[in-house]
């Protein structure tokens, strides 16, 4: 029974679109990830994915409309919908979701993560 | 999708111990807690819990042990293990868990939240 400190498990890795795992919750993963830039529109079949930031400013596409998500908010993003998460400066992101969620979602290219790292 | 603040939703209420819901993610919650002085010792059969401290300082006793869980820190107890959430000031919290979760774990007692409330 560790405490996480975020701040020092995001100071670990300098990368972008690479969620590392700092914990698990039953079958649910705790992800920290940075991003910058346009990541890709996906969806998720099955999972929900709760995006909380703790720095910096995402912008959350959504087909028609956009949900701007600052420091110390989170939104959700329920199975099947697409989106498309960017960071127009790098952003600090704590990812809440089950452990089959794929970073990429529904699409399958470079960006995709199969193996993620645990810190 | 909207966008969920959490200084906001904590400024909707004022008691302690008493979690409220701010968000479904698959079949876990997300809530918000406010917490001063001992809550009691109690555990989940089968839930993990993960708690984020936002504002204030959370100490969670264990038999034996105690983590010190800071703003921007979280712990995540799991099953079966007894806990004792400690706050000497207020503290805010975010929890995240299955929604099978009772606060008071195999305990029931006027502290039992059965029915949470979503703000």
């Amino acid at each position: 029974m560790q405490t996480v400190n975020l701040a020092e498990k995001f100071s670990k890795f300098q990368d972008y679109c690479k969620p590392r795992l700092i914990g698990e919750v039953n079958d649910f993963q705790v992800k920290a990830v940075k991003l910058k830039g346009e990541f890709l529109w996906h969806h998720h079949e099955a999972e929900d994915e709760l995006f909380l930031v703790v720095k910096g400013t995402l912008r959350m596409k959504f087909r028609g409309h956009e949900a701007v998500v600052r420091e110390g908010e989170f939104v959700i993003v329920p199975h099947g919908v697409e989106h498309l998460p960017v960071a127009d400066e790098e952003v600090h992101i704590v990812l809440l979701e089950p452990k089959s969620t794929l970073n990429t979602g529904n699409i399958s290219n470079e960006r995709t993560v199969s193996q993620i790292e645990r810190i």
